[in-house]
């Protein structure tokens, strides 16, 4: 039987505000990919989330960021490798202790926002980023885009990598996500979106946005979280694979 | 033969911004109290002081702190503890990363400044920091103040204490510290020093403001490293004890 | 024709987090407490709510904090007096060159969170804050507690003080707020608390909570913004008090 | 008389830490880009440098930089427009409420670091910070390079536009400066600085790295402040224009 996991971006407010609803999310999906506090998440509100994580027995990951609390990391940081590789193994590191005290542990890494993105083709920062998941143990798989540059030196390294498909993101016909800036870049009908999620796990492929079929390699899903109809759409996600026969679980 | 710690904070710029010279220091001390990143440290300079400190055998402790950058934890916040536990388990989690990457380890901790004050008499700020300490890891010690209330707390669950003793602080009757906004709570003559600190490790008696003698229980003694004449005070110390036919090594 | 002001607070978002109903809350009161930096209050959140404020007549509060976005303010911090003052001034000049670009001004000056229960008994903080605000502007009022020792350095330093009261805290017999550690420190019920508002300022009194009848002096009431049902509650005020004939205006 | 204005970035340490020495330049200088809390300063030390620079004479002008106290305002950060604006704005209404406070106000506005750089050529940036400037006082100058999309966005919105040359910064044949990034970008030698400066001034003249000749328009000349040896090399600019009968004064 086919299986696939849900990923999903959590523990992201910050002192009293907050973004999301977890607990809901946590009810989805198999994969919590939680902030690490230097986009989003203060230590009380990601020990919260990660006793949550713990007691559902969804897996955790660390959402690592650039400093960037302003801007929420969705702002490209021009930091050197070396600044880059000791901010990645602080942020793992503070997550891991706060997982533990949950109850848990982290169990591999995800870039979140513009270093999502950077890692994609910047070497210097893919590999200050594999680097420091290798530093800190080198078991643990990271979580990102298949063919993207973080891959190649996470896989020179000896680290596992796990590609991962969006489930609500609209795809270039060469395989790149389209940018947020363009009006066409989210797809907005829960589903629709299943359905696409639904042929991505059991086809291996996708539609672009001109209409051609493009392949995608995924051993899980991205299902956001911070939108409006995050919650509604993970469900219709979820409830679509699993009535198809697909079994949902964490890669890990 | 008689021994003794010499600990001293390290790690504490911020950035561009340094303080202190920690690689003489780390010619001198058998512990580093590293900090943490809330009241100073950077990931990448935490990562040098990790890397030097393991590279000349110094033992790394992690020197926790209230989250306050611009009053470098000096300041009482009005934390409650269950953001404290959280604050305190995420540092620790920080530096053990930093520190393993390093290629050396977290061996135990210790407040920094208006938490290490507080902590002296408030319950429920010194049960946070004892429980933070136990989830991380109930074999790691806390290095503080003998008959501090976080050392109650700390007891209570099992950690082992370790009293230090400070160089260059003037003591009250009552064994309390005389508080930094006095004129007279600093000592400042390396010679003078180094004659008392040698007298507190083989008398176990120091004497007060006043002049009376108090009993002074130290497993550490702790050497500062932030002012300007930390340096020449720290070996002034480290060369009369050694002199004086005792042991300098970790405690740990 | 009696006349009173009401005042609530705004621009307490922090980059993608929101918090509270700005809009809302700007076609309700008359005056907006908006946050400066240091609790809440990216200066990209604050520029909009600046320009809404003066779009619709509003007039702009500087709300000062003590520097803690991770604990919203609400943590009492021991700065000293010097350092408070620095930070104060900091923070009014940069909302009123927000204010200023945004179409407006600051036109008083209110303390938020802990350092406003600080201020009303910590001399040195309260001078801070009045020194500060004379500092930057001699005219500008002080909006806070009658009796506080803010007010009474205000009054020295020739600063107009402004007294509030508040519609949903529950009072102390002795005239200061229940504290919020308490469960009955708060009221819910619009109808009761707009009813409650009416008495303040038709006969200056209010019960307090063990039913004795208490006087409180008043040219403002807050109505806060923060909590869920504030705006329902802040309605409720505005139409009670419109109904029976008191004009809501600004104090300045 | 020809005559030169000489500025340099002060009051860039934060909290306990320093960097430069404030006072010594401040006997030089006679415009002082004064940090604002983004990459550097805090308010307490915004304050002293501020009330320092007015009780000598030196013109005080807003060192704006993107929020980015761990990297100095050293690293491209890809903010949006309309957060930099924002951002800008803020930035120079904390210091004018400092300067003021302090016995003085904000002349100018000099972009910092990565920012300065990156509003040679980025127009979106450099229309935000020119934007900024006009929306607080449309009277203000802009000190930085002139060439520069930041200068063309200024004289767009009427702003004055001030050119400044670097005193120890080698020139590439095209008139930029070279990248920090090549071990040729900072000249060292005093005595060769001097003589450089003094020919900028006199002949408006400048050899770059190749030894061609090429042209530097400046109304002011940067002596930074950050380096080990920079007070003693503006102190040699200074003396070296003196003796050549240059006026060293103000551009304001």
């Amino acid at each position: 039987m086919a299986c696939i996991d849900l990923n999903a971006d959590l523990g992201e407010g910050f002192g009293v505000w907050r973004l999301g609803d977890d607990d809901a999310m946590l009810g989805i999906v198999t994969s919590a990919n939680v902030a690490c506090g230097f986009h989003a998440g203060d230590p009380t509100g990601l020990l919260r989330v990660c006793r949550s994580a713990a007691e559902r027995g969804v897996v955790i990951g660390a959402q690592v960021s650039y400093r960037d609390l302003a801007g929420f990391g969705r702002r490209y940081i021009d930091v050197t490798g070396e600044d880059l590789l000791a901010d990645v193994v602080y942020q793992i590191g503070a997550l891991q202790a706060i997982a533990q005290a949950g109850g848990s542990s982290v169990s591999y890494v995800k870039p979140h926002g513009a270093l999502y993105s950077a890692v994609v083709t910047n070497r210097e920062q893919a590999a200050a980023v594999a680097e420091a998941v290798k530093l800190v143990d080198p078991t643990m798989p990271v979580l990102g885009l298949a063919g993207s540059v973080l891959f190649d030196e996470a896989a020179d390294r000896g680290l596992r990598t796990v590609p991962e498909a969006f489930a609500d993101r609209a795809y270039r016909p060469d395989g790149q996500l389209v940018s947020r800036r363009w009006p066409d870049a989210m797809l907005y009908d829960p589903a629709a979106v299943a359905e696409r999620v639904l042929a991505m796990v059991t086809t291996g492929e996708v539609p672009a946005v001109d209409g051609t079929r493009i392949a995608v390699t995924a051993e899980s899903v991205c299902v956001h979280g911070d939108s409006p109809g995050a919650v509604k759409m993970a469900d219709a996600v979820r409830y679509r694979l699993t009535k198809a026969g697909i079994e949902i679980k964490a890669f890990c």
